[in-house]
């Protein structure tokens, strides 16, 4: 196949639309990000299934141990490499499931970091390559995180490299870009004309009030984007269902901020 | 198959209990390790034999040319990485026996040693995930020494980092992970939670005296640890098989530390 | 087979003569080549297709996804290495797409670029050989991008050094190749002898005004080259469609500059 | 196979001792070993078709080209790893010839070299794991050279790391443990002791007076060594059947270095 | 087979004597070797086909490109790896041909490049030993340029450099071996000494005055090398064919220099 097939992509996207549920904090930040409740990868399944997430995020352990929660509940990507943040190196993911593995696993999507413009970049591209022509094979979307990170990245929200990292994406054969929000309007609607035919999703990143992070997403959606990838925003939040109901009613319902924060009433 | 056999779990745990005889020092530490006794590895399958032990933990080449003295008598963990500690590099430990060949030696887990936060860890990551695929084809379970270490890691038991090494473990697929003692019952507690579904063996390290390690054993025990992997604590020890009784009787029986300590007697 | 077959050959070269679009500085470059028209793919597309470009160059993720609109309209010629500039390092291009993937994009050619000189070239040659070869099996000419860089490469138009990396693309086995200028037809005529049987293109490089980019393109024919491979001075143009009939003009009809610049009333 | 086929270790060990002829100088030390007689390997093959050496041990290159002068008529041990003296780095020591072609050569075992302690053993670990488990598949016995060197190892002939370097060979799957000697009897008793069931040869080293080197053997065979793998102390003699015979009857008849001494009147 | 078949031994040696020409020097040496006919292989085929070579060196393009001029009229030797002189590193000469490949080009041997000292030897050797082998599959003589260089080679034509290198190539597996010459004919008799059963060829230089370079042919034909590779002392002559056939005269006819000398009157 030369494409994603549309069983997948119907899943993970409705009316072009996704909203997932990441999770693969554990490996890439670890304990430091978990309170008592989040530290569990089912408290995160059932936020998933009590909601409309349109994927959730596991890396292979959580994907194998928690699936008889999650099978057939909701779509799951498979992020198939990931890296501690303990090592102060530049930065390198390497890969961690096979796409034949995240295959068995039931992957609805492959989900691949690539730290655009690290030193390491060049083994991470052929990497990539390898798994998104397996991917290929099995008709499986891959998702991009798109990641312009290192020496050579002094600030990695800067519009020009925000862009130049989703380009990269469509130029190597993504077919969903997560991306860090640029910070206005207007420079993301860059990020996503550069994205091509790629569909672009905002990653969450670190928990801020529910309001900045409503107001991010309703921006990214009106210039073009396809939704988000959160996490934090919602599993650290008190109240992960209202932040989950209001991101839905902006993706899917295209509800206003200020009727999207009624959920927290 | 996405997860260990029961054909290999039920023979490691009992009742979800496991207590391992490593003898892998021969090659992590060399004769220094060793007296008159224990240098033989007959002498420790006696000691495996006579006592309780659900696993012995043997590199390759014991494996190879000791079997006729242990085959089907225990259950045998094929440590298919290790090094020796003559170079003082940054940490890494290359693969000495293929997963094919552990399955030749009647291997009933793979045992794999991951430093993590070393800055070879994506080398062994890379390594580490063939070894944890091929494994599942096998139904073999993978035992993971989550070992944080190298010039990032300032402490290696430091609880913070023993609670990020035992979560990558479950995060990168392993199904038990040994660890460190964190020092108290309650930092070991949050080291269990962060594994997850996986299991968690304390490590023995360094001999100590037999009341401290038994203490020790019973706090794991407390807060959700599924066992030991014990070396040097018993067979540098004088009375290798009081020490072996002594564990066993609070890890399957759930023996008081004081009740423990009578088999000394 | 030991050549490239004429089926590819005869669809990008008219009298043994070419004139390719070049289409891959999204990811060589990013987005600071581009403006609110040229960023879009089928912009560019739309040029080939009316125009008489025997040729149209792009990486694998824009060969994928816009396929349908360019597909059986003009050749493809899928350049399987790339990479960004963000890293500043010694150069070095990974591979994006492997040939048999290129081939299932439905490619006419297959385009490598060489950093001739490079510190990291022997790598590079390593992968060179494996793309040729394979490309062998299927018949598909291999363009080489013969580019002199790095710390060794004082100048990368010096007459020599382009010389010199024409002459490594015939060693090794290249069957076209994509050189820069020379600055002069004398020297430029240099590096089409020590190219021997490999048919040379002359690169477009920054846009110039048109009067210099096509005295440079009668140049090169006049001294035995085969075309160019053109992108910027095409698509960064006000008037791509006359800059692209101007080359034509040149390329295929033999026309003076002048003639050609008649395209431009 | 899970250790090697008898039909080669009866060859190369009676009466489980062993004396081999080593000839790998060639590729390790280059001319500066040889004089106008043992530079050619036909004077080698004589020596050992003239006295009773159980072994040869040739390098690729000599197995291949001289084999019709000592095939069928002495056990050849193929040195399928070596370098050259001529680079004064860590030592490494690469491969020169893959098990299937020394099995094809017609190999009755496999000699590697592993530097232990090396800043690059963990890539030989590598190797020697891949040939190990190539030559269980053919039976064939593996001979470790088993070298502590490099910037970590002080001193090579320390009683304490050459223990530990047979240990490394035992706890690997080696075989037979090619080791120096340690300089006294009870030292080289910890060696054989810590090398478990393999079996364990003396090297020859630089060539001593042969009263020396006897004392050597007699030293080791006494403390439960199963012979010697000599090369400059054999045919860099002046009378090198005096040597081969009186290293015989130290290792096979039992004698006393006085006694075999007489060889050479 | 575990030697070159004599289908091609006896082509490529006539009364086990050769006369190879060389034409590696475009890639190795760039266009600074040419003039205005030299550059063109069909040149340098012509005098192949005019005089007796007994083989014509070609890296991989030249032997596609230019086959029909020379095929089934010369034997050819594929130079399987090679590099260009423009970075200034340590020795490490890429493949830059598959031993497949070079059969299917019609090879009648391959050649290959070992910078014998250099700190990159080490990945060499491991090359080399798959291409030996390879080579061995179909019968096809290896020939070895055994060329000692780098930071550990002060003086590569020191005659015990060139003697250790020569019997790197006898350990390891070539059958012809190309060295420079030592600079006097006792010092390359031991050269050829070294390389045992391997055919010794002189490497040609830089171009000398014939009387000096033939002198140099007489010389190590008399201590029992088996002909010459040469390149520029022909090609870069104003009188090819005389050189040629000089050569022709010593080495096939036992010629004097004197004798050999008239072919240029």
């Amino acid at each position: 196949m030369l494409e994603p097939s549309q069983k997948y992509m119907s899943k993970l996207f409705k009316d072009g639309k996704a909203m997932f549920l990441a999770y693969d904090q554990g490996l890439e930040h670890g304990p430091k990000d978990f309170n008592d409740k989040n530290y569990d990868p089912d408290y995160i399944i059932d936020i998933a299934l009590r909601n409309n997430f349109t994927g959730l995020i596991f890396h292979k352990g959580l994907a194998e141990k928690y699936r008889e929660n999650y099978a057939g509940k909701v779509p799951l990507i498979v992020k198939v490499n990931g890296k501690n943040n303990i090592a102060k190196l530049e930065p390198y993911s390497p890969v961690v499931c096979s796409v034949d593995y995240a295959v068995k696993l039931g992957a609805d999507a492959i989900g691949y970091t690539l730290y655009v413009g690290s030193p390491f970049e060049s083994q991470a591209i052929d990497e990539f390559r390898e798994i998104q022509e397996e991917a290929r094979d099995y008709g499986l979307p891959v998702v991009g995180w798109m990641y312009p990170r290192g020496q050579f990245v002094p600030n990695d929200t800067d519009p020009t490299i925000v862009a130049y990292g989703a380009r990269v994406g469509l130029e190597i054969g993504a077919d969903v870009l997560k991306v860090k929000y640029t910070g206005d309007r207007e420079s993301f609607r860059k990020v996503v004309q550069m994205a091509g035919k790629c569909k672009v999703l905002c990653a969450g990143g670190l928990k801020s009030d529910p309001k900045t992070f409503l107001q991010q997403t309703k921006d990214i959606m009106e210039v073009g984007a396809s939704g988000v990838a959160v996490g934090r925003n919602v599993w650290q939040s008190d109240n992960p269902d209202a932040v989950s109901r209001a991101i839905e009613d902006i993706i899917f319902k295209g509800a206003s901020v200020e009727k999207a924060l009624e959920r927290f009433k």
